[in-house]
Parts: C-alpha cells; sequence; structure tokens
C-alpha cells in the first residue's frame, strides 16, 4: 500500500488560527490616514527605500540599513533575465494578442512555476532539511557531504544549482559578497556554500558541473534572514515583474500583433556594454 | 450612422516597427553575463536601489539620484491599502481555496481594471488633453478651466480626483510635496493641481468635493518624468505587488480554506501606530 | 421580481441597476438543492446536452432544439486550431515551468485579446453599425457596399474576415450551412454574407482576399440567437477551453520541462486523417 | 532526518518523452483543413455534441454514445454554484473594478485550488491507492475498511466527501444513477460507494456526516472512464467556465462597479423553481 499522504493530510501542515474571526496585521485604514505595519505611509515616503518597505510590509518590522542593502541588491539580481525565460515567452504570448499589460504580467507570473523561480523554494526546504542534520550534532560540512551523496546517488540536481546558460552564475557570486561584507552570512548561506564545495568534490561522479545559481543564493540568504518558505518565491516575483513589464511592453510597441515569437529567433539593438559611472554610490 | 472607428483601426494607433524581425533593446545574456541596458547586473547590485534600477530597465538610461527618490516614494505610496480594494479581496479568494500564492497575486493583478489603478493611464491621457489646450496658446489655468467645466457639465469625476475613503488622500499630498522640493514639478503637475484648484471653484455645482488622489498625484508625476501611457499603470502594479503577497500570505497562514470573505467583516490586531525613528534618513 | 431584462437590451445599453443591493438571477442554492435559471440541476443532467445547458446559463431560457444544435456546433467549431495561437503558447510556455494545469489555462484565456478571438464581439458591434444603416431605410446590401468602401478606401481589414492560415474557413462555411438549414439565419448572418459578396467585388482594391473566417461566422450568428456583446467572445472561451487544456496537458507529458518553445519547430504524429462513421448521428 | 524527497524528485515521477523534439498528437492544420485527432473539424460540426468533441480530443478516441451522454450529464452537473464559491468571488472582485471578461474568468480558474474542485484529482488518487490493496487479493469492502479506518483515525475528511452546504448532493446521486443505467459502473465508482458505507458505518466516530459529493463522483467516473489525474480536474474547470462567465457578465451589467463583494449579502431575484418540459429528453 502506497504511503497514506493525502492532499486533506497535506492541508494540516498549514499552521491556521483556530479563530473564525478574519485578523489582519498588515495595514490599517482611516479617514486619511494609512498604517502600513503601524507607520504613516506618508511618513515612509521619502525615507524608506522600496525595497525597505516591501520588507516592513512582509516581515512587520523596520530592516536594519544592513537587511535594506541586501534586499535591494536581491530585488535588482532577478530583474530581467532577457527574452527566453518561459515567464518572458508566456507574457509576450499574451502581449501579441493585443491583450492589456496587466494580463501579460499575470500570465508571466503564473509561468513562476516549481522549475522557474520555484526553485527558492525548493532550495530553502532543502537547506532546513541539511541544518536538522546539524541539529543531531553533525558539522555543517557533513550534513553538506550527507546531502551531495544523496544527489550523487539518486542523480538529483538540487534546487538552487545549475544553470541553463551560465556556468558561473555572477549574480550568485555576488550576493554571497555582498553577505559577507553585511556580515549577513549565516547558517543557510554556509550550508549552501558547503555543498557546491562538496558537488564539486564528486565532480567525476556528475553529468555536468553544478555550481551556485542565483535562486539558490537568494534561498540561502532569504532562509537566514527569516522569510518563510512561499515568501522566498515571493521575493523573486517582486523582482521579476519590472521584467516581465518591460518586455510586455517592448512587445506592445515594437512588433506586429499575432507573431509567432520563437525564442531562438531575436536580435538584440540595445545599448552596447558600459559601466555605472564612477560615482554612481 | 455611427462613428467609423473599429477595434482594427484602433489598433493603427499604435506604432510599430515595420520590420519582422524581433528586436530587443532590454537585456543581453552571454556566458556569465547579464547586461541590463548595457551594465552588467552584477555591478547593479548594490549600487543601485531597485527603484534606479526599475527605471533603468523600463526608460533605457540611470535615473538622476533626485529621479531614484522620486521613483522610490511613488513606489512606497501605493505599497498597500487594507483589505476593501478589489485586487486584494481577488487575491485573496484565490488564496483560501489552497492555490499556490503566485495565483494569488496574478488574480489581484488581473483586478487592476479600468476603476483601480486604471485611473493613471486615463489620467496621463487626460492631462495631455488638457495641455493640449495650452499648446494652442492658454495658459494652464484657461486649461484647467476648461477641464473642469467640460467634467462639471458632463456630470464626470475626471480620473484622478475623489477617494472612496480619503477625503484627502495623504500620499498624493507628499507626492507634490517631494516632487517640489526635488526640482521635479512639471506641467503634468501643474495642471492636476491647477485642475483641482478649478473644481474646488465649481464646488457647489458637484455632489462631493474632489480632491486629488494617489493616482492622480502619480500619473501628473510619471507624465512629467517621461513615462508611456500603460508605464504608468505599470508603476502602480510594481508599487503594489507586495500587498497582494503580503495579503494572500496572511490568508494563507492566519485563516481557515473556504471561507466566505465578507470585506466589512475583518479585525486589524497588528501594530499600534507608531513613528519611524529619527535617525532613519 | 424584477423585470426580466433580455439579453439583447443588454447588449445594446449595459444599464446598470441603481440599487446598491446585490441582485442575482442565475442560481439558487438551497439545502440539497441547485437551481439553475429554476431548474434542478440534476433533473437538467441527463436531459439536457452541455451546450443547452450553457445557453440556459446565460440566456435565462432553455434553448430550442434548432438553437442547441446551432450552438453545439459552434462550440465544437473552435475547440482546437493546432500549437500556433498566441493562447497556445502561452498556455504551453507555462506548462513547461511545472506550474499547475489550471495556470496553464489562465494564462491561455488572457490571450484571447483582441486580435485573438476578440474579434468576435468587434464584428457584432461592426454588424451593428452596418444594420444601422438599413434602420435609416437601405436594404443590407446596400449597407453592405457602404461597410465595403469604408474598408477598402481606410485600408482597414473588418473584424470577422482574413486568416493567418485559411483562404477559406471550412468552420465558417459549415456554420451558415447549419444556420440555414436550422432556419436560424438572421439579418447579422445576411449582413456578413452581403459584405463577404461586397468585398469580392472589391478584390482589385486590396491587398489580399478577406473571405469571412469563424470568428465572423459566429460573431453573426450569435448576434442573430441575441448574445450580448462580451457573451460572443465567451462562446469563443467555451469553445477553446479544452483546446488550452489538451495543450498544456501534452506539453506536460510529452515533453521534458523548461524547453524553449518555437512554434516553427514542432512535428504532428497523431492520427492521419479519417472519417466519422456513418452511424453517427 | 526527513524523507529524501525534493521538488526536484517529484518532477521525475512524470514520464516524459525523452525525445527533443516538439511532437503533438492533437490537431493538424492545413490549408482550409483543421483535423482534430484525425477528424475534419467541419465534419464534426453539428455530428457531434461539444461534450463528445471535448473527449474525442482530450482522450484521442470517440466516446460511445453511452460515455458522449455520461460526459453531456458530468458537464452540466457543475455549472455553477450560485455566488459563494471562492472562484466566482474572485471572478467578480475582478469585474467590479471594470476588466475584461476573460479577465475575471482567469482569476475564477486560479481559484480552482486543492480545496476547490482539486479534490476530485485527490479522490481519483485516493480511490487508486484503495485499488492498490484489491490488487494484493483484498475485496473491495475490505479496502473500502481500511480506507475508512484510516480516515477516522487521523480525522482526515476524504477527499470527495462532504460538502458546505448539502448533506445529500443531489448531483453526485444522480451521476450515480446515470453510470449505472449506462452500464458505464466501474471499480472506482464501487470503491467510492463502498467507502461511503464504510463511513456510515463509522458514523459515530466522526464529528459529522461524510455523504459523497459531486467532486467524488465526477471522480470516480472519470477514473473508471480512464481520464488522467489532472484531466478530472479539467472536466470540472470545462463544467464551471460557463458559470464564471455568467457571473461575471452579472456583475458587470447589474451592479455597481468598485462595489464591496459580501458574499453572504445577495438577494436572489430570478425565475422560481420549474420543471424542464416533458418532451425534453
Amino acid at each position: 500500500m502506497a504511503p497514506r499522504t493525502t492532499a486533506r493530510a497535506d492541508r494540516r501542515t498549514q499552521e491556521r488560527t483556530k479563530s473564525e474571526r478574519w485578523q489582519t496585521a498588515l495595514t490599517a485604514i482611516g479617514p486619511n490616514k494609512i498604517l502600513i505595519r503601524g507607520y504613516p505611509v506618508d511618513e515612509m515616503m521619502g525615507r524608506l527605500s522600496f525595497a525597505d518597505a516591501v520588507y516592513l510590509l512582509l516581515m512587520g518590522e523596520l530592516p536594519t540599513p544592513a537587511i535594506g542593502r541586501m534586499l535591494n541588491a536581491i530585488l535588482v539580481s532577478s530583474l530581467d533575465h532577457g527574452v527566453t525565460p518561459p515567464s518572458t515567452l508566456a507574457a509576450r504570448n499574451v502581449a501579441t494578442s493585443g491583450a492589456p499589460l496587466k494580463d501579460s504580467v499575470a500570465a508571466g507570473v503564473l509561468a513562476f512555476g516549481p522549475h522557474h523561480g520555484g526553485d527558492i523554494e525548493s532550495c530553502m526546504r532543502f537547506l532546513d532539511r541539511g541544518l536538522a542534520i546539524t541539529r543531531e550534532g553533525r558539522s555543517i560540512q557533513e550534513a553538506a557531504a550527507a546531502l551531495a551523496d544523496e544527489c550523487v546517488e539518486d542523480g538529483i540536481v538540487p534546487p538552487g544549482f545549475g544553470h541553463r546558460f551560465h556556468t558561473r552564475d555572477p549574480r550568485a557570486a555576488r550576493l554571497f559578497q555582498m553577505a559577507l561584507e553585511l556580515e549577513l552570512e549565516g547558517e543557510h548561506v554556509r550550508l549552501l556554500r558547503a555543498l557546491e564545495h562538496a558537488l564539486e568534490g564528486r565532480r567525476d561522479k556528475m553529468d555536468r558541473p553544478l555550481p551556485v545559481n542565483v535562486d539558490g543564493a537568494i534561498a540561502a540568504i532569504s532562509a537566514d534572514l527569516g522569510f518563510a518558505y512561499d515568501l522566498g518565491n515571493a521575493v523573486f516575483l517582486i523582482s521579476r515583474l519590472p521584467g516581465l513589464i518591460a518586455h510586455a511592453h517592448e512587445e506592445r510597441t515594437r512588433q506586429a500583433p499575432m507573431r509567432q515569437i520563437d525564442p531562438k529567433d531575436h536580435v538584440y539593438d540595445g545599448s552596447p556594454e558600459r559601466r555605472l559611472p564612477q560615482g554612481r554610490k
């Protein structure tokens, strides 16, 4: 007989209030007053960056300046990845039908499935499973080795590792560097990096190298910052939304309607590579 | 015979490239390299705020520091507005069915219809219609008076004015104050304010006062910054996305599934009103 | 009991109740009882076809047998159109991300924009504009000539005419044949056919032939049946939904995840052409 | 250490072709020719009911007349359930924002989460788990008893049982009656009914009675007909789509925009209860 997990049983794993009353702790609205987590929104405007305000709304308290900088960097990291992600293609296929921009965005959001963005949540859970091993008295290196052996044995690509295009994801490297500099590195980041090292050591047993990708880095840092699993994916969603908007807008303004969109057949005609001005922060 | 505008004719109003080739100017992807509008994304991380990066992606060039601050404030302004907006209720009704968080978000985005967020685009177009009058040699005050007379005569609430809850929208006031201080006020803002003044002068001919709301302020400032009409709505979309996420997450974690969601029946149990710490920028 | 507004009247005016009260005339739910437009749903099951029941729900009364047959044929006509429509590609791009099947379907629905399915509503409005000419005492042929001249002069493709692939849409031909046989042809169908004839007569002044397509046929027949404008599009939506489902399901079960979907690069490996068995109705 | 199933591992459970080539077996498009599963669509129109055509598209072959009647009844069964389902409320909340009808429909589809419609797939899997017991040589009654004991012991409501409103779901009863009459009852239906009987026998150990609901009946019959798990949910989706459309249309035409939608505060003003005309087979 198969394991007895049913959908109904799964539902139980979410903790919920017993109360039937609808309680909300996010935003209080009064006449001419909007309090987000207790702070007047007009007072927040001009004093908090958008990333700071997002942290406040999702987590309930103001971020430290270091966390604010980290979250800005995370949100910048996944802003866009060109025309080939399925979410971008879903958004452009909706745009070519002449639908409103928000419809393109909604379709793009729906394409953030388990294989695309969803890896953040999977990786957060995977790392917590590894950290459970350390709670039993083993080191992070030992936990990483156990996870790596398991992946090699089962032929599994762990969530947060590998990339379709990149052999070394520059966004992951930068996020880890910032986490270190801002003294925000915690056990999830340490385990992820130990796991990357352990996988490198088993390179001969794997089809291809499996470097940490940006999803893995966001997952580990978000977990260290205390984000809930599904908010890890939400961070990616906030980050990529402007990318979906930019592609939908470009499709609407530069291409003929009802065209056949082949992701391999495009030409980049934008700015050549350039550097940020020195004075820029 | 009715006017001959057909859907097909409307489509023509969008300019499009003649080329059949797919050209994109947003993001170039190479091995281990991601260039957004020409800048390496890993160089942007830590040096640009998320709002700066959004401006770069949508507009093609880096914002000035003043524009960056303005955009941060705009994005903060509409972060959330409690449980009653239709978008929030759509998101929560999806969440109560046990659907993934991203599905709630997509449903919320779909509720940003013409009456909800869509006012930004309508207001941008409305202001440009007023400014067309000034191109004919009349003053901004005269254009505002003409628009106000038109609204009063037709019994129309102009887009960007009036609010279900607020008689004076604190977000609009703060946005105008910042636009003034940052020297970003342009003719759209001036016309909008002149129009508000003109409507006040016709108060006896209207059912209710029509103060400028946050949509109007975002519309005027976005237009002054040079955003395309549909990107005005997109700015609202980026701003409110975290609100949709926060409500969907709260619904999933605090409420019983499959409940009947009555927007009038909720209790706020979050932080009492508080002030930002002095040191906070 | 409120006056029984007909769908046709709704279409023309879209009047709204002044009442703040929420009134609904669709379905009444009681303990162990579900009444759709007054009929117990369990009594409908086995006695009404799905198409009959759809008509009842949308229009308020049972269809005649002829209308039921016509609606079944309309719903079959647009069931699927292969892999190239933007809606199908949006659905498949969502499916390749591993998202739930319903998310693929929702994304596909969003791609039914003005250029894709939306032509039905545009065509219904276009035909009503032509019929307004006949109300002024001119014949259907004269109205068709006026519309055709207008299209030729403005270089406009009228909604419901022309097709990316087909020079003679077999679905339109069959729908017209059935409307004739079932004695359901009305003035919208007659005007549409007169317009097709008028356009043929101006062939030398147009880039390409513009035969009636399936959208045009659905629009004219739906209008003759009294459907409101947006319900014309809804009929297409109901018809194509199984197509979206079938493609999403096929993508999930036959293709590797996170693939790059190029609409021009596919192979048909299904059943060869075959005929329905003789006995089949 | 927790069980080692990861999201990546789960992905493996779907069988996929090894081929990188995109193969499709649904619809072949040629000039002026549309073949669905090999049959010309214009030949299908007028000879197949919509339900027949849906079966053909999803399953690959024509249904027998009995299966066609059964599927028509299944599709009618869940056509609408009034204003209170979350999907209906999501659709109406989108409609009140002034968004296009298809946006309301997409939002409604997104609310078909695990607790709403999703039960069909869960129930199909649950029944297959029970049937696995019979493969080991035990009777359907013994399998039902084992499942019932498990549910009682774990305090679990099995998928397909219980209803928010109904103590005896009239749609389930009618579906079972038709399956019997049409000689389509198979082992899934027999197990479901045995399980209902077994649960009744344990009534004293449960909070409330758990009669089979319409989701359970659809699940069992769909499974007996050979539908894949996710196509079970898809059948519900096709069935309810017209309900979403009808509610979105009614919201747009009868209610003021931007209203607060309280599911408990509505008045039914439609047709009183009535019977189908005798002649109506």
